[in-house]
C-alpha cells in the first residue's frame, strides 16, 4: 500500500484525490497540505477518508511513513516542492507544467536523479484511451511510416485575464499539451517551430500581452511534418481531436460526447457537442494517469510521461514563443544548447 | 449510511459490490451470502471492504443492521428470496427477470405492498446514458408525437445452450429489455405484440426449443407502432441501438466504441466496433442503477424500475412467446385477465 | 439507335426524356404522347429535341419507326397500355405498379411473351448506387448468410388525399417499392408477411380509407427475417435506408445529402437533411435505370427488373393489405394461387 | 446560343465538351482544337456533335461564329493563347494556372481589359457543392468572425516525374487550388506564408527539385489564421476537406464517397473511400463551372473565378516557394510589388 500526500487541494488535488479513493487499490491518500485549506476542505477530504489536512506541505514531506507526493500547487511552486519532495526521498507526481524556466527543470533533474525516485509529469492526455488508441495504431504500423501529423485543441472558454497574466502565455500554458501530444503520438523529436498567433477572442487577452488563437508547424527528425491549431475560445465546446497520417493512411481522433444521440428534425440532423471541457473529457485520463504512476512505484514500471517529456515541451514553447516574437522558425537545439542541453 | 447485503456473488452480484464501494458513498455493502461462495469470493469480498460472507442469505435477512438487499442469485429463485427479503423488512434490488410466471410476480407486488418497502427490478437500459438522453429528447417534445419507435439488440455470441434450456426463451430472457426499453422510451404501454422468429444462429438453439433471430412488431396504446429486431450473434459485437421517430423528427442512439479513431486506408475508413458485450456498454449503467436505488431510500425518490415495469415486460414476452407459437397477433390485457390483472 | 417514344408527358415522363437526352447516346426520344399535352409540354419537349407530340398514344403505336415505349402514364393505365405495345412489337419500359390487379399483369405477361419483346418495370431503386452497393455486398458474401433485413422508408410529405383514394393504398403505393427492394437485396423470395398500419400522420387519408404509417414484418424462403417501416411525413425530408445483417455482419445503407458539410455551433454538430425527396435522392438511379434498358435492348443483356419483379411485389403488396385487414399473417402463395400462379 | 470551341483535346477539354453537350443548354461546342488530334479524336467529338476539329487553333479564333474559347491545352501554352483569343474578341475560358509568372498574367488582364471579354480561370473548386455550401454558411454568419481555416488536400497518387519537372512545384500545381479556397472560403485576401516542405513519398520527387509533403501557414488580412496541408500521395484516396473555424462555430467539409454504405464485421465499421480523384469528386463541379462561365456570357453574371482569383493565387504561391527556400515568412505584398501590383 502506498501512502500518498497531495500538496495543493485546488480541483485537480481533489481530483486526484477521487480517482485514487475509488479507483486505485494499492495506494492511499494519507494527508493533504493547502495554505489555503479550510473547513470545507477538510469536509471534502474527509469524504474520501482523508484525515490529515495541512497548511504548510513542508511537515508532510518529513513524514516517514508517506511515500509518495501529488504535486498540484500553483505553478511557480512546481519545481521547488520537486526538488525538495525528491531530497526527502518522496516519489513525486507533478502537474504540469513542472516550470517555464528550463534551468529549473534541471534542477528537478539533479536532484530526482540524486534522490533516485520516480518522477511522473501531469501529461494527462497521455493517458486518454482515444490518444492511447492513436499511438498504438501509430506504433503497430497501421498508417506506415508517419508524414503529417494535425493537432487540434480548443478551449471552450478563455481563462480570466489574471490567470493568464502568470500562465507564461499560451504556448507554455495551453500549446504545451500539443508539443507533448506531437511526441507522444509521433515517437519522435521535434527539430524546428514556427508560430503563428493572433488575438482573436478576447482583446484584453491582447493587452495581457498574449495570444488566443494560434498555428504553429512543426519540423520532426524523421522529416515528417506538424501543425497545432489552437484557440481559447470554441463555441462548440472542447475541441481536442488529431490525425496522423502517413504512407499507408491516416488514424483519426474524434472528439467524445455525452451521449451518443442523434436527433434529426427540419433543422437538420444534430448530434452531440464535444465533452465540455478537461474535467469531462479527460476524467478516465485522469485516474489512469494516477493509476499508471502508483503502478510504476508497485512494480517499477516505466514512467509514461517523464521529467525529459516535461522539459521537451517546455523547449518546444519556448521555441515557439521565440518564434513568434521572432517572426522566424527556431530549432528546439538552440533553446537547449542554452542550457547545456 | 444504507447497509446493503448482496445474495448471489455471481459476476453481476460483484459488479454491484464494487459499484457500492467505488461510487456510492453514502451506502456499504456489508454482507454477501451465496452458497457457492469459496476462498475467492472471500478475497474479492475483502478487497471491497465486506467482512462478511455467508453461504445461507437467510441469516442475512433476520440481521435487523442491514437495510437493503441486492437480488443477484439465479433467476428461479429472484421471486421466492424477495417475497422474503420483503417480509423481513429489507428493501429490494432484484435483478431481472422477477420471474417468468406472471403468479409469482403478484405475490412479490402483494409482499412488497404489504410491508412498504422500496423494490427495483434491474433493468439496467434505463440507466445507459444514450437511452437516458434518448427518452428525454422524446419526453421533452423534441420529437413531437411518436411515431415508430425501432430497437436493435443483438449479443455478440448466444449463450451455452444448458443456460438457453432454462432461459424461459429468448422473449423472456433477452427481448425483456427491449420490451422495457419500448415502455421506457415511449411513455406507453403496449397493446398488441406480433412475433416472427427463427433459428439461424445455431440448430442446437432450435433442438432446444428456442429461437435466436426475432422480429417483434408491437402496436401502442396510443396508436404507435415498434418494431423489435434481435439476433444472438452479431460478428461485429453488441448492437444497441434504437429510433424513436415521431411528427417532427427522430432521436437515434448509436452504439459505443472503446475509443473514437477512425484509420484510413486502401481498405476502407475503419471504425471502432461497438463495446464487446453488457458488461463494457453498461457498466455506467449498472452503477448508476445502484445509485439512483440508493438514493431512492436516502431521500425517497421514486423508483426509476418498478415492479410494475418488471411485470409488464414480462407480459409482453409471454404474449410474444404466444404469438410465435400461435402465429397470430396477441393482446396484453388477454395474458394480464389471465391473472385477474 | 433506339427510337423511343414517352406515353405520358408528366413529371417523371420528363425526367426519362431529359436523362436519354443527356446520358443515353443510343437511343433519341422521337415522340412524346400525352392527352393533356400543351404548349408548355411541346416546349420543353423542344428543347429536349423532341419534335413530335401527339394526344393519341396509339398513332405511335402504330409508327414502326419507334422501338421502344416509355409507359409514364397514369397507373390505371399501365396494364392495358403495356399489352397494346407489346401486340404493336414495341419494347416496353412501364412505370410501377404494372397495375393492382394481378389477373391483369398476367394478361401482360402473355402479351410480353407472345410478342416477343423486353419488358421493364420502373422499380428505380434497384438503379441507386447505394442499394446496388448494398447488393453486391450481399452478393459476394461480406456479410455471409443473411438472417435480417431492415428497410426504413419515409416520405417528406403525404400526397393530396385524392391521389391516395385511387393509389390502391400505402402497400400497393409507397411499400411496393420496399416490398422489391426486400426481394433485390435479399435475392430472395418472401413467403409471408404480417402488416401492422397505423393512421397517425392526417386523419383526412384514414378517412379515405388508408393507414399512412406501417410496419411490415416478412419471412423469406431461408428463414430470414425482414422488417419494412414507413411513414407518409418525415420532418426531415426522404428517408431511405436499409440494414443487411448476416452471419459476418451488417451492410447498411444511410441517406445522401446535397453537401457533406457540418456545422457545430452551441446548438450541437449540424449535418445536413437527407435529399428531400425521390427526385432528388433518386436522380442519378433514373438515369441509371433508363441507360440499362436501353443497354438491354442493344446488347440484349438481360433485364435488371421485370415483369415477374413487378408481379411479385404486388402479390406481397396484396397480402400486406389483407394481412392489415384480417389481423393475421398472410402466404404470398396463398394470394398467387388466387390467380393460378 | 453560345458557340464554344476547345483548345486542347485532352482528358479535360473532354470533360468540358461532355459537360456542354449533356449539361448546357445554351451553348454548342462547334469545333476541337489540338495539334495532336487524330481519329480517335473526331470520334468522340463527333459523339459530341462536334464536327470541327483542328490541329491549328488559330483558325478557331478567326471564326467570327466562335463566341468563346476554353483554353484546356498545356500549362505552359495557357497566357499566350488566352492573349491571342482576348485580342481576337472571343470570351476565354482558361485552366489554372493561367501561368507561372506574374509578368505574363498581367499581359493577360491587359488584353482581357483592352478587349472587354470574359474571363474565367479554372478554379473548379469554387463550383464544387461541398466547398460552395461552406462558403454559404461562413457569408451568412454561420460561424461568426472566422479565426482558423484548414484546409486538406492530397492526391491519391504522385503525377509521373516528368510532368513535376515542368509543373512548377507543388506550391504552384497543386497548393494553388488551396490558396485559392484560402481566399473563396475566407473572402479575405492571404497577408503573409510561412511554408515547411518535405520529400516523403517518392525520393524521384526530390531528385527532381520538388516536394511532395507541405504545411503551409497563411494570415490573412482580417488577422485569421489558415494553414493547409498536402502530399501527392494518400493511400485512401483523395482527400479533400476543410474546416472554417469562427467566433460561433465550425463548419467542415468531409470527403464525398461514391456510396453511403456502412460494412460492420469483426474487423470493424468500414465506410469507404473518398471519391479516388478529381475526376470523380469535382465531375459536377465541373460541369457546374462551364454552366456558370456560359451564364455569364448569355445574362452578363460575374464572374465567380476571375482573373485577379488566378494572379492572386500564383502570388500566393510564388511565396510559398519562396518561403520554403529561404526558411522565413514570405509577405504577399512583397511578391506584388515586384510587379508594380
Amino acid at each position: 500500500m502506498i501512502n500518498v500526500a497531495i500538496i495543493g487541494a485546488g480541483r485537480i488535488g481533489k481530483v486526484h484525490a477521487e480517482s485514487i479513493y475509488t479507483r486505485v487499490k494499492s495506494a492511499k491518500v494519507v494527508a493533504i497540505a493547502d495554505p489555503f485549506a479550510d473547513d470545507a476542505t477538510k469536509l471534502w477530504a474527509q469524504g474520501l477518508g482523508i484525515e490529515r489536512c495541512e497548511k504548510d506541505y513542508t511537515v508532510l514531506l518529513e513524514d516517514k511513513s508517506i511515500d509518495a507526493v501529488l504535486i498540484c500547487s500553483s505553478t511557480d511552486t512546481h519545481s521547488a516542492i520537486s526538488i525538495e519532495a525528491a531530497k526527502a526521498g518522496k516519489h513525486v507526481f507533478c502537474e504540469k507544467p513542472i516550470d517555464h524556466d528550463i534551468e529549473k527543470i534541471k534542477q528537478v533533474q539533479k536532484a530526482v536523479a540524486e534522490a533516485g525516485i520516480k518522477f511522473q509529469v501531469g501529461f494527462n492526455r497521455r493517458f486518454d484511451h482515444n490518444f492511447m488508441a492513436a499511438r498504438k495504431a501509430v506504433q503497430e504500423g497501421k498508417i506506415g511510416k508517419l508524414n503529417l501529423l494535425k493537432i487540434t485543441s480548443r478551449d471552450p472558454a478563455p481563462p480570466p485575464v489574471e490567470y493568464i497574466k502568470v500562465s507564461g502565455g499560451l504556448f507554455l500554458d495551453m500549446t504545451i499539451h500539443d508539443f507533448d501530444m506531437v511526441r507522444y503520438i509521433s515517437c519522435d523529436e521535434v527539430e524546428e517551430v514556427y508560430a503563428y498567433g493572433a488575438n482573436l477572442v478576447d482583446s484584453a487577452i491582447g493587452k495581457a500581452g498574449d495570444i488566443d488563437t494560434a498555428i504553429v508547424s512543426l519540423r520532426l527528425s524523421s522529416g515528417a511534418l506538424a501543425v497545432i491549431d489552437n484557440c481559447r475560445r470554441a463555441a462548440y465546446g472542447y475541441d481536442q481531436r488529431l490525425e496522423a497520417f502517413g504512407s499507408l493512411g491516416q488514424a483519426a481522433v474524434g472528439n467524445d460526447t455525452a451521449a451518443n444521440l442523434e436527433i434529426a428534425s427540419e433543422q437538420g440532423i444534430v448530434s452531440q457537442k464535444p465533452l465540455y471541457f478537461f474535467l469531462e473529457r479527460y476524467m478516465e485520463a485522469y485516474a489512469r494517469e494516477i493509476q499508471t504512476f502508483i503502478a510504476s512505484l508497485v512494480d517499477n514500471a516505466p514512467i509514461q510521461a517523464t521529467l525529459k517529456d516535461g522539459l521537451m515541451a517546455t523547449a518546444i514553447g519556448l521555441a515557439a514563443k521565440e518564434s513568434l516574437a521572432k517572426g522566424a522558425p527556431v530549432k528546439i537545439k538552440e533553446i537547449l544548447q542554452r542550457y547545456n542541453l
